[in-house]
């Protein structure tokens, strides 16, 4: 589907689902919203953890328009959001114009969705999306590093491939260095600090063969968590899967970060 | 000479020259202080125009020492200080404590002496360097990507090269993204909008021999006037050429930002 139709359909209430695969190899983001107060220690948050918080726009406070998506409103135009009021979620909603604070600055953060397009475009399968999955995700003994009131551990994604496709997987993600970019750890979970791989802290697990290795990513998830410890009167979020589609094709987006 | 040696030395008035050559490898950086009220719009002005703002590093309200530079003040470490209020120069300095407010943010630039250096061990000549002049400076017709109340056309520094070396130059300073990168173009300075590659707005002449092409890149001065046309209460930087010497190696920094 075109993306601009697609944010009309979200914005009229026809489309309500998650959004993978909905938009073809436009780019998806990740959303955090919060009051201005907090946005140079978020923004400086993301500089210092780039793999984990790439963020790939900034809509200011005053605007509602996003510079990547013609005619949006990040208002309307995410399938379902999470509002939070000092750390705790107290609304998941489809329209936050009733939330809405002059003051709010939308950081949109690259998504794994992007990459793991360019892993089933090199012809090699991704087991959570085949098996209909949500992705496994697991809290690491890795800290990021701090930048005011946000802090917080490195979450990770896990996604098992062959032991000889790793390379590959490797080479094709460490082109979007914007979307996470290549994985931070490859093999043995305890290096990070996981105890248990069958029990991931988010999403699904998912069994991992002898001749298959765990491999590992930076995630998405770490700013909403060192979001959430800052404890902020109010933060609002996409919810999970619910991705806001702008109208950057994926392979533009590489190119243009190449130059 | 060491790099904590030369910051004691500027910090204690025996060193008050310009730093170009006088660390030997080490990352010198272009400094903004801006209060923290302009420090959001600031960074994400960085963020949207990465190739002549590229921030290495920010120090955070009520911390005045680097994580970059060990047991340094940036108070102190700089030979040599421009002050400036609501857009006007009003003091230059080699110290500027009675100047510090508590709310002060101070942003790291990555700097041309670092890609130099790289040209150098190239074996490539760098004309002005070995003519002893400043490198020439220019006004150009391109626009920055505004944020805030900051916005303002780039400014790029030119180098001339024999045209038999403009490849190798244009590869060897790619590899520091961080430090003003790639060039933005070579050859025609028309197509930047610069009437008169004779008469630089700042910095030396240089003359472009027959067999030379002038090669221009995004320049560390673009940020300081973006933020005079804002006319923040109050901005201090760097005063040109006098810089603030890391601990980082050029060379170090370069992998570090490419794993």
């Amino acid at each position: 589907m075109d993306s601009i139709e697609l944010r009309k359909k979200i914005r009229n209430g026809e489309f309500n689902g998650t959004t993978s695969g909905a938009a073809g190899e436009k780019v998806q983001a990740n959303i955090v919203i919060l009051p201005k107060a907090y946005a140079f220690d978020f923004l400086l948050y993301a500089m210092r953890n780039k793999k984990a918080v790439p963020v790939i726009e900034v809509i200011e406070d005053g605007i509602t328009e996003s510079r990547f998506a013609r005619e949006s409103d990040i208002r309307t135009d995410v399938p379902e959001y999470n509002v939070y009021k000092d750390g705790e979620l107290v609304d998941t909603v489809a329209d936050i114009t009733g939330y809405w604070q002059a003051d709010f600055v939308t950081f949109l953060i690259g998504c794994s969705f992007t990459f793991e397009q360019a892993i089933l475009d090199a012809g090699i399968d991704i087991k959570h999306i085949s098996e209909g999955k949500n992705v496994a995700m697991y809290k690491t003994n890795v800290a990021t590093v701090p930048a005011g009131v946000f802090s917080g551990g490195l979450v990770v994604s896990m996604r098992p491939f062959k032991d000889k496709d790793v390379k590959t997987v490797r080479d094709v993600t460490a082109q979007f260095p914007e979307m996470h970019g290549a994985p931070v750890h490859a093999g043995d979970e305890i290096e990070l600090g996981i105890l248990d791989i069958t029990s991931p802290a988010y999403g699904e697990a998912i069994d991992i063969e002898a001749d298959e290795t765990p491999v590992f990513w930076a995630c998405g998830v770490t700013p909403q968590n060192a979001a959430l410890n800052a404890r902020p009167s109010v933060m609002i979020t996409h919810s999970p899967g619910h991705m806001f589609v702008t109208d950057i094709d994926n392979k533009d987006y590489r190119e243009t970060q190449n130059n």
